[in-house]
């Protein structure tokens, strides 16, 4: 048996209802000692790849957690409710690949299982509220000792749909990404690894030229914004180990016109 | 005596200060071990009804709690301070028709007490901060045990302010009611009760007559939003077992020009 | 040793992205047990006065605690990162002023250690992201009962960074002060402290005469908004003890134009 440390909750509920405090509650009532840690509830609303994208930068973070995450437009569809165990941890939502890349991050799917007991949920089941009748009670009865396999039936982890992972490439001596999202200080988090920093041959302090929006641009690589001049472009490894771009006291999505999305590519300053 | 699982805080104070937070510390001072369970703190500044109308659609899926409530515009006039039982819960907040709602939902008033023991309270009392030095502590020392009639002054449950409940009713084979909320994803909550729907012979996959601003719709009656195509108008029973409105992918608060207070009416489409 | 009741947490990164919950799991990781209190992760962006305010007139309420806070424009540089006892809380965060109005709150600073000793940090350690990887996780360290002098090299208190305090003076019967803070009501909150109101000879319920961009109002000096009729400008003693304006049902920093850091002059109305 596992025993986890947290729940977690990502949503995009929105924090003006109460929704999440009912999701809450719910947990309360079968788990009373679990606590909840919220990722977020401001994914906008039905943004798949974006509740993807903060889940699987987040959980790596949690000690071994049931993870419950619902970006779900297609509530009430026949879409599957699953509940993926990925290294020590459990996530549940729906089978809509807003999990896939945080099982990835957790190390793989181990075991699957598509939430059919409905003896575990909480009644009556409304319609469009799957994150408080089904996905958080499932969570809950996981983390008070319930067998993974109680809650439903087994399938092949082949079959859980997954989102295509943001693309990235090295192209003619460039690497080149897309946007993948952009933090409340404008930095601008491309879906570029550092590794590809070290195959493109650039070094901290060595000069990078990019290439967005029809402009070319050239930017130091530093190793934190911190050091660069109050409205310089700089490109540095972000806390997620992601090449982004920053403009220090500024905001660099503005003033790149980046929104999540946008390609961007890179390549080392030649020595003019 | 009652145990109580969880406290519940739900205000207009927002997020961006520090209030929200000093009513958690002078609640972990009073009762360390009480979970808090933040329901909103962005209710619109002194939106009573809007405040009432997501406590009471909240704490149906809460443990037995103690519910503290503030949005108190009369905050330092001669409103009353109270605490109400009801059901094995207990509500606290400004005698301005804020919990009555909620009361109503927990089954009824059982006995309520007027806040005038002020050696609960946090000293010193500011005239304008009754959250942090008068609602939240008597509400930590009732989590802990003190008997409810110890908080003040047993009043008449029938001397509690009610707020008019959102006005619904039948009329001419048609259903009038208000929009109650708009929730993040633009979904218009109506005050009609899915009662009505069956009271109009309308089942499920029928079609309604919609009539708001001037204009006359028509809707299918669905169980889901998913169920339907994109930018589909549908009426469908939310998640508190009210009529609801959504545009499928998009905003029907925005299309339909339709704010909490509007008025809406439904019938049943007539065979042409 | 000293034994804390709860971790708190103010921060600049927003709802929006899993920054917080990443902190959050951290501190879990190491404290299970610890319960976090957030203040508040809405700071504007680098506002490190903002941060200190906020910061201040929170801790007072809240049990012995260690406080995280993190407003940090300088993140990766050499500023220092430091912890510093005061009182029987300690207060974690850089060393730019941001913790300094807060340690004055809590009776000053008695023992500062900048944090070397990387044994207590979340590792790899990223060079932008130092509230998951060296503040939260030193901070639930001490919860834990860590001694404050192993978290590095003991400084003296008088080499730590102090912000500026917001400025208040006398000057020819009048008092002088500035915008310290709007609230989400739009109440102007003045670093004037009430006691200033009893030097000019101001009594609650005598009026006031205010003077800001070019204009002269008065004002009744009252003892809470609630008592006021709807749209009449007042002044109050806010729960922090600072002299306040508001407009009853308005919003006064719109009305009169005060933004944070403008200017505001008041003395006693003379009878005419």
């Amino acid at each position: 048996m596992t025993s986890f440390g947290c729940l977690t909750f990502l949503t995009d509920f929105g924090l003006e209802d109460g929704f999440v405090a009912s999701c809450h509650g719910v947990a309360a009532r079968i788990a009373p000692s679990a606590r909840i840690i919220d990722i977020t509830h401001l994914v906008p609303p039905g943004d798949v790849r974006r509740g993807a994208a903060v889940l699987a930068q987040t959980v790596p973070a949690m000690p071994p957690a049931v993870h419950v995450a619902v970006v779900d437009p297609g509530v009430g569809t026949s879409r599957r409710a699953i509940a993926v165990r990925a290294g020590h941890s459990v996530l549940i939502g729906p089978d809509n690949g807003l999990l896939s890349w945080a099982v990835t991050a957790l190390g793989g799917a181990n075991e699957a299982v598509v939430l059919t007991n409905d003896a575990l949920w909480n009644h009556p089941v409304s319609a469009t509220f799957h994150g408080r009748d089904i996905f958080m009670p499932v969570a809950a009865h996981l983390f008070t000792g319930t067998e993974l396999a109680l809650a439903g039936t087994v399938v092949n982890v082949a079959s859980l749909v997954r989102l295509a992972p943001p693309t990235s490439r090295m192209l003619d001596g460039e690497a080149e990404g897309e946007v993948l999202s952009v933090d409340r200080f404008g930095n601008v988090q491309l879906s570029i690894p550092t590794a590809a920093m070290q195959e493109l041959g650039i070094r901290l302090g060595g000069t990078l030229v990019i290439r967005c929006n029809r402009r070319e641009l050239t930017a130091p690589y530093l190793d934190t914004f911190g050091s660069a001049a109050t409205g310089e472009l700089i490109a540095f490894t972000d806390s997620a180990g992601l090449v982004s771009l920053a403009v220090t006291g500024g905001n660099a999505a503005e003033v790149l016109s980046l929104p999540p999305g946008a390609r961007v590519r890179m390549a080392a300053s030649s020595p003019a």
